[in-house]
């Protein structure tokens, strides 16, 4: 289901030749509406590629029917042919659709450097026009096209008993930004809001979900998270009870991304709780998230709450540094800062590992979702070439 | 020779049970003067270890007469207990050398979060203070009591014609802040110098070596360097000749831990050029340094520019997105933000890889030194435990 699973969406995925194995790499999302309302949040590096820049002028009016998103090719830092490349496939989406190119959101995945084939993108469009389907199998299709270095197609669904729905599909391994690989999400809804109450709750949601997941650190130049609304239910939700069904789909979406990571072995959840502020809760379990020495010692099954310690240290979050607990998986180690029970008591073999760490100076908390740092990673980052 | 190259030193490393392979693991190094100036820089880690956490206050007046060193135990989050351990064993070197425990620097590197054998670490001490010699020997033996994960023990000399001399003595794969594992580093000269300027001079040469060596983004809680000053040659250096000395020998041992570090198989300088300040320089650098994606495709010998890039997209560095160039090895990959000679043309199989990023904005320049992320740093320290 997915992008589909909300009434008003067509969708499809297609081979169109731009990656080496055959396997779909186009896909297409049309609204049909009656509304074409829409948010996206895009990532924060300087250097963006050229679909990222498209579609930051596309946004601009939060009108959007359709968007297209392709596998094979980042297309970023391919310069004015490469920003006309991603301007012709919008115009070919849009003359198939008989809408305005100024409303096709372009999506890029893959290598970063090298021109894409618009011979083959415009042929790829052209057959997931034709495809387009308000299906479940139109969903999945789209979900599969969209895959790079993914395992599995990732979607997520949550409906109202209001009568809304909201959809999602998403790719990567990594997160909005910083980014494993680009991770591309696009999730659509029935309900009828405007496009700014669209943005506010999308930004709401991802602030607590794919902002928080921080698989290896790195940043991408393309990563985007597009929100459709259709309206096509004709139901106004409640934006409290809307934000937190798509933070849900946002969460399990970013849980989903987690868990296929690139070579990773441990899905490492760090809870940092009573902190001072959110801020410095998301700070500390971010330092700790990113730590090479930490995300090792996973790997090794090896509760080393040292290096836990040592991440904490680097961050101007506030706590006393000889005050603090931490566990791995339920058993305290550490207890204001010296050892506590022996870490032969911590089973680290399971794939989901808890870290708790608690500051003790105020009522925040925050969770951070990473990865472990393994054989796996090395090699398929030392070899990517898709 | 190291640290008993200069005159006025003597030195011994010896073996004291505190390392499971037996191997030796406390050094002393002592300074009879005439003078005992001195300067230190510690981690900017908040989490400090215990011997850390003594040497600040030894350090304040100026004056260290020894330092003693141990591995096998970073005693660190070891608490009241951890203290008094660094504090008994200032003590037992005072009471051996017939000097002030106050003047005595104390320095740890191995495990986090285990006490140490005080037992043993004052058997070590007694046996290094009846070892002591102001021989190659002794220098020697000490270098390779401080050694973890080293392969080879770290030393380096430079001698001025005007009749001073400057030796050190480093341990550890990675940085002074950040660090791969901890960084001791000692220093000795018989040029005569007041403290403020030896001072003076340690941050200075520390500025433009340790600090810009940055293996794996990893802060330790024991980094230590310390430069202790005997006077004994006579001569009253002229500062800016000893300051480049001094610079000399902390970029020779800099350049030895890089080519030593824990599972690397490329040593990696990134010349950041043209930027507008120093610092920004240091920032685009160390962004890239950092890049797990960039390092693991230098294991993989790909000249992955897009890395570099995305990399340098997520500093505040002033530059231009979309005029930068790039060069792998020689080979200018990326002109102007286009791809430009062929990858093809890289050859990135030597240890030795030279990144130069031109970013086109001013005058400034800073080169900082990393290592690639390979199997066998995941292995190491997944399976850390000495």
């Amino acid at each position: 289901m997915s992008v589909t699973a909300a009434a008003g969406f067509l969708a499809a995925g297609v081979p169109a030749g731009l990656k080496s194995t055959g396997r779909s790499d186009v896909a297409l999302v049309r609204n049909v509406g009656p509304l074409q309302n829409a948010a996206t949040v895009f990532t924060s590096n300087r250097c963006l590629a050229n679909p990222v820049l498209w579609s930051k002028e596309v946004i601009k009016d939060g009108t959007v029917s359709a968007i297209v998103l392709n596998s094979g090719g980042a297309n970023c830092y391919t310069g004015a042919q490469g920003f006309q490349t991603t301007h012709a496939t919008a115009e070919r989406v849009a003359e198939l659709l008989d809408i305005s190119a100024g409303d096709v959101l372009v999506c890029s995945t893959g290598l970063i450097g090298e021109q894409l084939d618009l011979a083959k993108v415009t042929a790829g469009v052209t057959d997931a026009a034709a495809a387009l389907a308000g299906t479940p199998a139109g969903g999945q299709s789209a979900a599969e096209a969209i895959m790079t270095t993914d395992t599995v197609a990732k979607q997520a669904v949550r409906t109202s008993p209001a009568g809304w729905t909201i959809g999602g599909m998403a790719k990567g391994a990594g997160m909005l930004a910083p980014g494993l690989a680009t991770m591309l999400v696009v999730i659509t809804t029935d309900a009828v809001l405007p496009s700014a109450e669209l943005d506010q709750a999308l930004r709401s949601a991802t602030a607590v979900t794919f902002d928080r997941l921080d698989s290896d650190g790195c940043m991408s130049t393309n990563d985007t998270v597009a929100l459709l609304g259709s309206g096509a239910s004709g139901v106004t939700p409640d934006l409290t009870e809307f934000t937190a069904a798509l933070t849900e789909v946002c969460q399990s979406l970013a849980e989903q991304l987690q868990g296929d990571a690139e070579g990773a072995s441990h899905d490492i959840a760090i809870h940092v709780e009573n902190a001072a502020s959110e801020s410095d809760a998301v700070e500390v379990g971010r330092a700790v998230a990113r730590n090479n020495l930490f995300k090792a010692a996973i790997f090794g099954n090896d509760p080393n709450w040292g290096r836990v310690l040592a991440a904490v240290g680097t961050t101007a979050a506030e706590f006393d540094p000889y005050d603090i607990d931490v566990w791995f998986n339920g058993v305290r180690v550490c207890a204001a800062g010296q050892p506590d029970q022996p870490r032969e008591l911590v089973d680290l073999t399971p794939r989901a590992v808890d870290i708790r760490i608690d500051v003790k100076v105020g009522p925040a908390r925050a969770t951070i979702l990473t990865n472990d740092l393994t054989h796996d990673y090395v090699h398929e980052n030392s070899a990517y070439a898709s």
